[in-house]
């Protein structure tokens, strides 16, 4: 009987750092097959997506989360476990088939002289502190996740659904090109590059596939309505195109990882 | 009544460089949507293929095909015309949806003091100028399929298999790394890099999606059968995989063109 | 007569980050042309070259300094000037020929999971928050220096020993490679590589040479004396020849700034 | 006796692809330390550096060669070993002290459609082919300097003038960058990159530096007098700086190789 319950039990997908735009978009995409968390500082930033899938018959669960405190990630967790793992004591914990770092410091373009050390610190505080302390929390459930995948055979192993668990990491143009006035937002990106290449490293033997997704170009989203709006709708990203594209990292095989990809709209210049 | 003749022309898939493995992968994958041109030197490179896919009810074509000379590969594309376009003197022209240039000198790693320049050649004669006389003739017909795409609404396109002319280069770890022994490989690999690069930049902003995959590992063909026999299946590339990732960037927005990838098996040290 | 001040007023070097190693080679072999000033956070890393260097004839001091806080680097900047500078209320304040960030995290290799964000930290606060403090201090300086040498004729400036102030950061192997189990050590070397990055295309159109030094092997050092105890010495890097490399930077015209070198020994596999 | 004989005879440097620029300059700054012999296709675009420096005291010969032939080089490659060698059947072997490999393609900007594969294969041919057949020429003979080279304390051979032997090839923005249009220019230059780096990698061990310079911007000379002219001094790169840079190349120890180097005016943007 117990054993049912273990085969009931769903992998889930977590989502890190949703907003209007990317996180929204990754959070339905996922939604159509997991269980998804979506994870904010802010309420306002996820309730509307968690509402919009749950009403749509998937499932949907928003946690209030500082990315940057170790504690406030250790909380959202443990908030994680007791709703979707089998409760205290129990052996049943909850498995991560997939998760998103999507967070990120603000876009800082300002000269190296007016910029303050605080103003580097929180780029650094969001977008790499937060993917460490993230990374931690969840790879072991990813890890767990892949537990249950019997590696012997790849291919019937996708056929089921049964995808590789995957770590992505969102990153951006500054992730591979430092620009002048942009040493606060490229050098945390930079490292968050460095980082989910070294983990890609040291977990895909354990099964866990590893990406990072180089965004070159301006999402399309509220806040960027204004930008280039004399353009084509194929100047921007399209939030759900960069959804599918995470998708598709997902279900690749273990015999066919891809680590990295970038990502630009047909109309950018690069 | 042209007209429907014109609404029923069917854009097809052309993969230059079939052989057991990728080729034939990219071949099958391209062929549940596309009629498929396979092009190799030696037609029992195609051949199987090509009868593989007509029996299980898909349409492929082979051409006997030197990549490496301009005068063979424009003849490839008369017959190409002649079967797939309206005829002589017709203006339905053949359209090409997606092309993947697959063909590759042979792998050599050698002191480079007993490298004779003729085999340096024939690596640029396939990997380069092969590629470059292909992209030429094939460029055009993946314009023309553009034309036939309204770009105005990138996602109903999309809904609608109307997916962006895509033009893929199959690379290698040895398009990013130049190792010793190696420069007779990655010479050449490194220049359709560029090419592929080049070609991206120029051609998106007319609505051709040109892609560059970096196939990290060894593929799981016949010839590899002895390689890293006493690992698991993890252990090599699923050519299979590399189609399905083929297939993807296929299939993706003009709001999202990935324009490299890597790809390379869970258990591969990089 | 205040002009005759002025023009014996000479142009320091400051080496952030002493250590038998690169900082006392760099400290010596900038020694030769300006007074240097040697900073560490213990005495006993910079004591013996401050000292052998003054018994030589040149001008070094040493000044305690945690350059991972504001308030230490601010105090060091402080009393350098009250040592190079004309005194307090004095128009005649110091001016920066080179200077050289070489202070680094320690070397983390650890399974990631078993790595505290402390650890993370540690690294971050000396390779990237040391090196933006140490940077807003030390550019107003370079680019004061840079005032002194009309730049209307490059040649003549280095002819005449008036070389464009410079701004070096070390590097290393996990600058530009992100190893399994060194995300420790990588992330923070990735994002100081980026900040020399941007820091060099904003200030070169100011006159400020910015560069990244991959520093690509094991240095011979005490501290490393029983690695590679076996092979030649051509099998480490001579901090030395660091420095030598460092200076032959300094010593570059306006007119052919090399922004990123690499060092390896011959021996080295890469 | 002849012993005598073999102590006297000097190392040469020799310098491929000379003309106004970069070649000239890189020669006249190896004429200060060793003999160089200058090759071109055409004898004016080395005759007036031949006798500049043959005026100035030197030592130089120049030698009109196809490089793109490799009949012409191996011709060119026995007038260097009769004039410098020690004559038919004689042990007595020239040996190379520094190579420069600056020949290059034409700079091609042009849409790909409109360009001849033939224009594709006159880059490679100068740019790869030729710095092949270069380089199988020149390697033994620097291998046989560094023969003369006791290994066994680098810094007392720097001290004594003898620098290991230096092969350095002159790379372009194309060699790291493939813009659109420029796909004629780029492919053989990220070729030759890979050329130089498989080198730099095999050889090393060997006793040989192997280097690639990426020269970032217009250099300074009479055909681009017009170019930029409303702008500083800093916004060319000198062909003496080059030179400068590659001097400071070739006198690097064992143990501290640079292998790529970026060269670029002040205010270049990059």
């Amino acid at each position: 009987m117990s054993s049912t319950t273990t085969t009931t039990k769903k992998a889930i997908a977590i989502i890190a750092g949703v907003g209007p735009g990317t996180g929204a978009a990754v959070s339905r995409r996922f939604a159509q097959s997991y269980p998804v968390v979506l994870l904010a500082r802010n309420p306002t930033n996820y309730q509307p997506y968690v509402e919009e899938i749950n009403s749509a018959g998937g499932k949907a669960m928003g946690i209030a989360t500082d990315l940057s405190s170790a504690e406030s990630v250790s909380k959202a967790f443990r908030e994680i476990e007791a709703e979707f793992g089998g409760g205290e004591g129990s052996q049943n914990k909850v498995t991560v088939a997939a998760a998103v770092y999507n967070a990120s410091g603000r876009f800082v373009r300002k000269p190296f002289l007016e910029l303050g050390v605080e103003e580097f610190m929180e780029g650094w505080d969001v977008s790499v502190k937060g993917a460490i302390i993230f990374s931690q929390q969840v790879l072991p459930l990813l890890l767990s996740h892949n537990q249950t995948s019997p590696s012997s055979d790849p291919a019937s192993n996708l056929k089921s659904g049964n995808y590789p668990p995957t770590l992505i990491f969102t990153g951006a143009t500054a992730s591979i090109k430092a620009n002048a006035l942009m040493s606060g937002f490229a050098c945390p990106k930079f490292a968050m590059r460095a980082l989910s290449t070294s983990l890609a490293k040291e977990f895909a033997p354990k099964g866990v596939h590893v990406a990072h997704a180089i965004i070159d170009g301006v999402i399309d989203i509220p806040r960027t309505k204004e930008w280039l709006k004399d353009q084509p709708a194929e100047a921007k990203i399209g939030a759900e195109d960069i959804a599918e594209a995470y998708w598709g990292l997902h279900v690749q095989s273990k015999r066919g990882f891809t680590n990295e990809i970038d990502i630009r709209p047909m109309l950018e210049k690069w």
